[in-house]
């Protein structure tokens, strides 16, 4: 048995038991009393006790063990206070569920066994029923969310990033032959998409089933595309997924990297709030889309290696420029391997810290 | 000996003798009959003669061999019929020449013994002095111009993306150890960047010396970094590099990858042309630039893996989206390794028949 005993040394504040957490009312763009903060890839390799628990055993085993998923979700919780967890998984795992032959390498990524180019390969990927196909799933966001004071945010691939995986074979620096489908092969790369759209939408319907209490879709490789590609081919699926999710109640939080030239498109794609990387500033983000979206983001995750003062000077020029509602604290990508786990409960206790003396 | 007799099926518009070539009066933003076109990486490995010619021999030794580095130079020019040679080259190998232990390692790129970090690092980064350090350097440019009859264009890293290599020790998907010491030291990483510029500024002088028409810094990683990173610490050096130049009467083109967010701080560091990616349109670079600066680009490398006919309406969207003065037709980063061999070739007729379209 794993030691799950909460521990949470800071004092949080009280809330009234029915509001809705911060990070939800934050994502609603509704008044909060400070920007609520977490961080993707919080839970995972730069936390000594991921990598403990991690030895010996694969990261697909970890992902797919609920107790050892919940597990590793909640270490970064305990560790570094933040307002929400976020469900540990990789994004390749529903794949892997509904048959495709996947497997995380370490150093690599997922690696696909036969890579999909031919719409006979399309037509292998069957719809994820994520009860049936991967009960587990349901099972590690119960588990979770039954030791979590602060809330679990479901977690998914979007359409694009899945399809380059599965095109490409592999992480690719071009994106190249995905690209090459996507121009050459425009019908056969939009079923590709609206399956793997449907895939996503399945998954995290099963999350929220299971407690989440927003959803994040994690389109990481959008910003290879240009903007009338992205419109063109990736937009609609996207957009079908967002619809899909729609009627769950719960915040629907869009992130690509290197996305400064596609915000206004992948707003119109329906999400609840957009995830921005470190190249667009907040405040011109905020001008470009209005106060109709929430925004999330967008420390330099690279910063964080630098030390300590020049970590607190990024970060609190960036609450400086960031906007008092619809607003919550992140990185622009993925906490680094190499990050020193001291160093975001930092950052939480000077978002904490930032926020009270802009009260005071 | 290599065969070099210059070999040139395509005929080609005939000139006045005295009127400096099309390349060169687009990039001063000139009147011109149509854009000029060459491709970045349009030398190496999509072309079967030059991995004929690389069989047994490093890259190393390629680019500074005269005779090789020249033939490797001239390869494309005979196949696509560009309107531009570019120095077959590394962006290493003045680092290489002022002793610093870096290998370029097949599949991966150039790898650093040992990496910089330090002050002592980099205080062992002495100046470039061609004539002496690498004689080879404008040999190549020598031989390679004597047997042209469009110009060539010399070749440089950028100060930041060569930090970033000596920094990281090689290829890195965050530069995240750059960007730390740029956040940590700032002063430290000025030292280093004012440096490498001038080590760029000297392997371009001598390039110009030798007979190159016009130079490229290809500072590839900066759209890794913010805008405010950029200004602050990339931007000054740069200016150094161009102004440093500036008396040379060859126009100058600064490019990077992903720099939508840069544009006008790039275009504030003083080139005379902007090397843009698919990412940013060129009507909005335009829009946003205005008439001072030339543009050159961006037709996505990833298009040229799709069937002909896509890459063709790719191709013409670019073209009526297109500038008619102050703009160069090339790709938005260099040629894919997977490209077949004739499709530049076939790009640069379309360029030419587009041009002719519109003149009728």
């Amino acid at each position: 048995m794993l030691d799950l005993a909460p521990e949470r040394p800071e004092a949080r504040p009280s809330r009234a038991p029915e509001a809705p957490p911060l990070l939800v009312r934050a994502l609603r763009g509704e008044p909060v009393e400070r920007p609520p903060v977490w961080f993707m890839r919080q839970a995972g390799r730069s936390l000594p006790e991921y990598r403990a628990l991690r030895r010996g055993r694969s990261l697909m085993e970890l992902a797919t063990t609920p107790e050892l998923a919940a597990e590793v979700t909640l270490q970064p919780v305990r560790r570094h206070g933040v307002d929400a967890a976020i469900l540990f998984s990789d994004i390749v795992v529903p794949l892997a569920a509904v048959g495709v032959d996947v497997e995380i390498q370490p150093g690599v990524g997922p690696v696909i066994g036969t890579p999909f180019r031919t719409a006979a390969d399309v037509r292998r990927l069957r719809p994820f029923e994520p009860d049936h196909d991967l009960p587990e799933l349901g099972e590690a966001v119960r588990l979770a969310c039954a030791q979590l004071d602060v809330p679990l945010i479901g977690f998914a691939g979007g359409p694009f990033t899945l399809a380059s995986y599965l095109v490409e074979g592999g992480p690719s620096k071009s994106q190249a032959r995905t690209k090459a489908l996507m121009l050459g092969r425009p019908d056969l790369f939009r079923v590709l998409l609206d399956r793997l759209a449907a895939i996503a939408a399945a998954s995290l319907r099963a999350q929220v089933r299971a407690g989440a209490a927003a959803v994040q879709v994690f389109e990481s490789w959008i910003g290879f595309l240009s903007r009338s590609q992205y419109e063109r081919h990736v937009a609609p699926p996207e957009r079908a997924l967002f619809d899909d999710l729609a009627g769950l109640g719960v915040p629907r939080v869009l992130f690509g990297v290197g996305t400064g030239h596609l915000l206004e498109a992948m707003a119109g794609a329906g999400p609840d709030a957009l995830g921005l990387d470190w190249r667009t500033p907040l405040a011109e983000a905020r001008r470009r889309l209005g106060p109709g979206i929430a925004l999330q983001g967008n420390l330099d995750p690279a910063a964080l290696l630098a030390p300590w003062p020049a970590v607190r000077a990024e970060a609190a020029a960036l609450l400086s420029d960031a906007p008092r509602t619809g607003y919550i604290f992140n990185l622009g990508h993925g906490v680094l391997p190499e990050t020193a786990p001291d160093v975001p409960g930092r950052l939480v206790e000077l978002v904490r810290r930032h926020a009270l003396e802009v009260v005071a």
